[in-house]
């Protein structure tokens, strides 16, 4: 049961010009599920992506970086679920390959212009055969409709699909921005695989694209967690087809590229907040803010050493103020030189610790009142410095524990 | 349900010459609990600890740290469980001066003889006036045969006490060794704490006994891991009374004071793993051993993603060989320049993967087997040099969930 993130309106998802999204059913793992999902770009759209920084990385992340190293002219993405192609070593490199060249052979390009991704079990090899007899009927299916078909093309044990979507105005024209998510479901193969894909068809200088795509991950799913196992699949695409019309962005200074990117950045926070929303055996989702850091870096390592410690996240489900957890948490994060004597705690509205201890007017009731909500706000002052940052999680339940131990068993 | 951890057998646990312990119910969070407990020292005696890493360190831990730089001739510990002086100001601090006091009153020695323990609920003021007026009672109950007693006297929701005890002959003398342990438990306040206490009658030139006792927790308190969250109060001391009448070790490199490491570093690697088979919700005892590094930290390093990964930990609650989260650990552990194609992981006796991929005689009942068994061994191979280290685990349970979950709720 997600926390607030109510039902997918395939109607508030804008198409965006330029893409179009085919899903077929494949029969990858199991029989009459959507599991291949096929991307078809115009010629002349911009594309970039983030993978996973796992040394282990998977057979298509690591194809994927080639493609998009060598070509401007991405035509395809090719998506499968029920397999992560992980694991496989040289044959897992060949069967991502090959999946390219039918895509390539389909649709009149080359391999090197089409991006394959997979999710799903890792360590077995990828039924390619299937996939390849797929990728006719998931071409003829293609719409510029299809994106909360494609939300649902790429679930695994996501309980929900996964969408966002906003309009602007750019120039006088109407610029449209959609994206999808998977992730935390953990399906049999279980590797928490995130994957993310945003487009827009707004015209925006291809040389700007690839920072964007990494500085809209570390706005938005670089700063979520579930359990601080980072999959070897991981992947976030952004695309801009440059179709809608106005003089395109060469610049971030301007009022116009300020908008498009906070509006860019508002839809991968949705995303990959979803993500969270849905996390496995998830009942809170937990804003984590740490402030008055010396750098952004210690801020992040005390909000991840907090947002990954299984007491503070079996307090959250508990709705237990047993809050000397997150202060313990913030004592190992790995500042050398923290002065305890300086740490403050928030939860929401209410003062917990000041200066190193409990404060003075806290009382256990209006820890446990907000403890109770399904949304809370984790807010630390270190008392070092002025720089801050934050940090989504969810809490560790029961059911994660079943949902990771009883699937294969 | 420890694994494989069988009762404590008093009469298994060699009294140590110079040592009496004494323990008594002082009340500190509930009534008719053995909750205080009193270390003796004969004149004489060398003392050294190892305390947490913990930058929010509790107030005992600071004294302890305090009176261990200035003073060589310690005569007394002080441990109280329920309550653990952890995230409470400066006036923690002031609490745990007092019990020193209050000891040193009792005994005739200084303040600064005292070493402070506690392990209990944190950000709460210490009961310090309960724990003072308990003292008399523990004084009292002092004995050379009460280590077990002892054992019981510092649990807090610890299953079973933790004990481990050696003896042998050092120039024609008995030596005996004998260490107490707790943790794991996570009472109500739930913070993992571990203590381990650990003595010998054996003559050891003092200055050896600081550097010894990191290396004792190195290769013992310092490779285990429940859930990753370092508690505030860790603390882990080694006594050395001196008392078995032999010529005293003045370095390790004789056959006798190699034959004396090896006992104590025994008796250390007992009681630590003695925590892991009673870690919270423990129903496997795990052993990962990284092999092939080419330094000893990046060993530890992939050792412990293995060892903290929900995933994997999850996985081996449930017997379900699903191994390529481990491979997604190894992945992530931090090694830069890992080549995940030289990667081997073997479980137990069985090959799992081999060049980074599944091994082909690989059969998922060979891993299902390993799995099912109450010990396993993981065994990774990075293939980059000679260095190995090894992390003791358990795996994660709904029991851990429920019990750092349910116990406030």
């Amino acid at each position: 049961m997600p926390v607030n993130l109510p039902p997918l309106d395939p109607a508030q998802l804008h198409p965006v010009a330029g893409v179009r999204w085919g899903i077929a059913e494949a029969g990858v793992r199991k029989a009459n599920r959507k599991d291949l999902s096929l991307l078809l770009l115009d010629a002349g759209a911009s594309v970039a992506g983030v993978f996973t920084q796992n040394r282990f990385c998977a057979a298509p992340v690591q194809v994927c970086r080639e493609h998009l190293q060598a070509n401007q002219d991405i035509r395809a993405l090719v998506i499968n679920t029920g397999n992560a192609n992980a694991g496989t070593g040289a044959p897992g490199l060949a069967h991502a390959r090959q999946t390219c060249e039918a895509v390539a052979a389909l649709l009149s390009c080359q391999p090197g212009q089409v991006l394959p991704f997979s999710t799903g079990v890792i360590m077995e090899p990828l039924p390619v055969d299937r996939i390849v007899a797929g990728l006719p009927a998931a071409l003829a299916d293609a719409a510029a409709s299809n994106w909360a078909k494609a939300a649902e093309g790429i679930m695994t044990t996501d309980t929900v699909p996964k969408a966002a979507s906003v309009q602007l105005q750019i120039g006088g024209k109407t610029v449209s921005i959609t994206g999808i998510s998977k992730g935390a479901g953990m399906i049999r193969p279980n590797m928490a695989t995130m994957l993310g894909f945003l487009a827009t068809d707004a015209a925006i200088a291809p040389e700007l694209l690839p920072a964007l795509a990494r500085e809209l991950a570390d706005g938005s799913f670089n700063r979520i967690t579930i359990d601080g196992d980072t999959s070897t699949n991981d992947s976030f695409v952004v695309i801009a087809t440059h179709q809608a019309g106005h003089a395109p962005i060469t610049s971030w200074d301007s009022a116009e590229g300020q908008a498009l990117k906070a509006a860019m950045l508002q839809v991968a926070r949705q995303l990959a907040h979803a993500i969270v929303r849905d996390g496995e055996g998830a009942t809170k989702f937990i804003t984590v803010q740490v402030e008055g850091g010396k750098t952004q870096v210690e801020c992040r390592l005390v909000a991840y050493a907090i947002a990954h410690s299984p007491l503070v996240k079996t307090a959250m489900y508990a709705s237990d103020p047993n809050l000397g957890r997150i202060l313990a948490a913030v004592g190992y994060a790995g500042i050398e030189d923290l002065d305890q004597s300086l740490i403050e705690l928030h939860l929401d509205d209410v003062h917990v610790a000041t200066l190193g201890g409990r404060h003075p007017a806290y009382q256990e009731e209006d820890g446990q009142r907000v403890m109770k909500q399904a949304e809370i706000t984790v807010r630390v002052g270190l008392g070092r410095g002025t720089a801050s940052d934050t940090v989504w999680t969810c809490d560790l339940s029961h059911d994660y524990v079943s949902i990771n131990a009883d699937y294969r068993s």
